[in-house]
């Protein structure tokens, strides 16, 4: 594997400095300009063919199968995210016209979304692609009109170089401006320290740790100007098996959850961490069916040695708390780097006083909560933190007789599903990725989706501007033909 | 004037209490309940009649049509915003339906905001009722389902005090949830503090002074769970005199802007207190006409003796910097807390090298720059932090020509005017009352206009529920008749 150089405190500057510069060129690219420079980033991830493919499948040890996957899935997340652009909805287009014989007269007043400024990206280890180089944040914030800085995961350093390269290539053929996007190597904390603190920097996008996120968060917030950050950082996606459901479908629902959480070796940020019912019959055949389909899941090798030491600490710490029973462990020994898939099981109360247990374990773990009875599963809901997403396993009847449970769920997340699982994440605008902290540093906002757009964006109202000197999607005659709300009515 | 105890430790805790209980009844309110409670809430503010104008005047020393004016306009806020949350446009619901023949089948996903949870409001002292106990953020946060707790401003808490208890019998008249509105009083800063790091906030709105909006801020990040705040802090609003248009109206501009100077004793977070022009014959006829008017402007009482002193100081401040000329003060002498009107100029370069020359002097004063060249006054915008507003007076030509200077300038502010006075805040759809820091903790939010309501909401995505559990305004049928993004169409 080739070695790269961190970053030094003088390349960030110039990096810094080429992409403000670039800021006020790009800006003015129209969206349509935008759109095609994505586009065209799509396009060459395309090209870059096998080889990408072989090298990210060495560096992270992901199949070849599901890199194909997420490459195709990057390039939808950049194409529908052009198109998305060029629609326009996500300026929040806004006319107020003049009422000259209103005291005092009322002004001609027009917003609409303009971009922050330059957006350093932090890829995620787990999804090379997805949520990495060119992966949402990078494509949301190059629609919003920012220029993008990011830094190369150090977990897949040459695909991310590869990737770089690619969407260099594509703003070269597209006509942007020089700074546009760029790319820094930085294994030590420092480099990600100098690019939040860095005055042209105005918005940060993060997909990771906790630990991560968090300490990028405080640093925008201590800035002399304080920046936003979007971090998702953990989640444990509790799920809630309730009663008249599990009653008629607990090992099915096992069968279910049993590949919900060893998909991708249980590393994905949706992973089902928590699973929570009533400790009676049903529950035992539920917990029963899913050790049974947990012993015979073949141990795989996990991302990169530092996550799968991870898994094995946090793993060991969770089996090791008071109460905690280990259902099952996966039968085949694990050769080095493997995950072994692992279900325990504890009562509710062993939860609710032990914090350690709210713990994300990324990896194939899950802990089974045991509660008395229904009031018993909505204190542990209550206890819960902040999630990206919350299941719950119920029938119609269920939903209508629990109705306090369902609401204290419904608080704690920001995907509500009922009958499925929370792995698979699909592209599409009604789509929340993200949810209350910790689970993301801002649950106003979405990391997948066109919405993400707006995370890099902020509204200008333009007062009293002569019609020609308006910009294109504020005219009169809305060249652009865009979704627009004139005079509080929305009008295209 | 009556004395107010600050609220006890006990209180707060009761309080927020009594909050996180009436946020779960509350959130379920419809959106005609939550806009009857909120045009109820108007009601009985006009129901206070001369009483509550004469409390306010003897607390603010504000003239009485100021402050009847204020008050319609307070009422107008609670009844448009009433209207929006009712339209539901700040929904943002988006749905898309199920694919199931796609590989892995596509879930119908369905996507509303939902209230946050409790917020905190800290009022202004220079808009007892616009920006205080009943005003924007109150009636944005009740518009969005959340229940408010307002700490009155110790500058007029008599006000405050009338003003909540009109709320509260607004809440009993409209059958809201107890606990949905409380009002605590609270001159220290240990009671804001504590309401900020109370673990059921989840939200807090100020409009105040830096000093105060930064504060709270930091609070709030430095929380378990840090918390988004809103503050409206400090902005210079500078104003741009084009070569061009000042050629052919210098007089005329200086008129304009004394009175915009000097309207409400400067007590105005959008006074102009920057003016940048280009140092030749037709700026230093601006500059004597302006000292003209200015020398003419009666003194008037200010707010309060803190608000006066802070004046004195401020102003006293910058007039002894180096390089700074005073231009025309006042000539009536002052009576006891009455500021006097001034204008002061300085070259760029004195600007340039003086970061006390870009702090907010809150009362009626406003620098003139004078810079060589339009490089320089680029060069000055360049160095202006982020304001609330900013001003070009310009022909078109002074527009097109100028290119650079009219885009760093949009950088800075949330509102661009073009030919008028930043004083004067719409309360429309299209009003962008925010901007980057200082003048804002969050340029991506505005705190006046409709659009303000989703400071305190986030989206909740619904996945794989039936048609029967969605909530109504996710519903095929659309009972609500609400503006939807049905598989990227707005539709109704």
């Amino acid at each position: 594997m080739t070695a790269f150089k961190d970053a030094t405190v003088n390349e960030i500057e110039q990096v810094m400095q080429q992409a403000w510069k670039a800021f006020h060129a790009y800006r003015k690219c129209s969206l349509k300009q935008r759109a095609d420079f994505m586009r065209a980033i799509a396009k060459e991830l395309e090209n870059l063919g096998d080889e990408l493919i072989k090298v990210t499948g060495e560096e992270t040890h992901l199949p070849e199968a599901r890199l194909r996957g997420e490459r195709a899935r990057t390039m939808y997340q950049l194409t529908s995210y052009a198109d998305a652009c060029e629609k326009g909805d996500w300026l929040e287009a806004r006319i107020d016209t003049a009422i000259p014989d209103k005291t005092p007269p009322k002004p001609d007043i027009r917003k609409m979304l303009v971009p922050l400024g330059p957006v350093v990206v932090f890829g995620a280890a787990n999804f090379p692609y997805a949520y990495s180089t060119a992966g949402g944040d990078t494509a949301t914030a190059l629609a919003a009109g920012c220029p993008v800085i990011v830094k190369a995961h150090p977990a897949h350093p040459q695909t991310s170089e590869m990737v770089s390269k690619a969407i260099l290539k594509a703003a070269a053929d597209t006509y942007m401006p020089e700074g546009v996007f760029a790319h820094v190597h930085g294994a030590s904390f420092e480099v990600g320290k100098a690019l939040v603190e860095h005055p042209h920097t105005k918005a940060v996008g993060f997909t990771g740790s906790f630990a991560g996120g968090k300490q990028l968060f405080d640093w925008a917030n201590q800035r002399k100007e304080p920046i936003p950050v979007f971090a998702e950082m953990s989640s444990i996606n509790p799920v809630f098996l309730m009663p008249e459901k599990i009653q008629s479908s607990a090992a099915e629902l096992a069968k279910m959850y049993a590949g919900s959480i060893t998909l991708g070796v249980g590393q994905f940020c949706t992973n089902p961490g928590l699973i929570i019912g009533m400790d009676n019959a049903d529950l035992q055949t539920f917990i029963n069916a899913l050790g049974e389909e947990i012993r015979n899941i073949a141990p795989a090798e996990m991302l990169n040695p530092g996550i799968f030491k991870n898994y094995i600490e946090k793993r060991a710490g969770s089996l090791a708390q008071d109460e905690v029973e280990t259902v099952a462990v996966a039968q085949k020994e694990p050769l080095m780097y493997e995950g072994m898939a692992t279900v325990a099981s504890a009562k509710a109360e062993a939860f609710l006083n032990n914090p350690l247990l709210h713990q994300e374990v990324f990896g194939p773990y899950s802990l089974v909560i045991r509660c008395k009875n229904i009031e018993q599963m909505t204190e542990v809901a209550s206890q819960i933190e902040g999630q990206l997403t919350a299941t719950l396993m119920a029938t119609d009847n269920d939903v209508l007789n629990h109705n306090e449970l369902v609401e204290t769920v419904k608080d704690k997340c920001g995907r509500f599903i009922l009958n499925g699982v929370p792995t698979g994440v699909e592209v599409c605008l009604s789509m929340q990725h993200g949810g209350p902290f910790p689970s993301t540093t801002d649950s106003r906002f979405t990391s997948v989706g066109a919405d993400a757009i707006k995370r890099f964006a902020r509204p200008v109202a333009f007062q009293n501007w002569s019609n020609a000197l308006l910009p294109d999607e504020l005219k009169d005659e809305n060249p652009l033909g865009i979704w627009r709300t004139v005079d509080n009515e929305l009008k295209k």
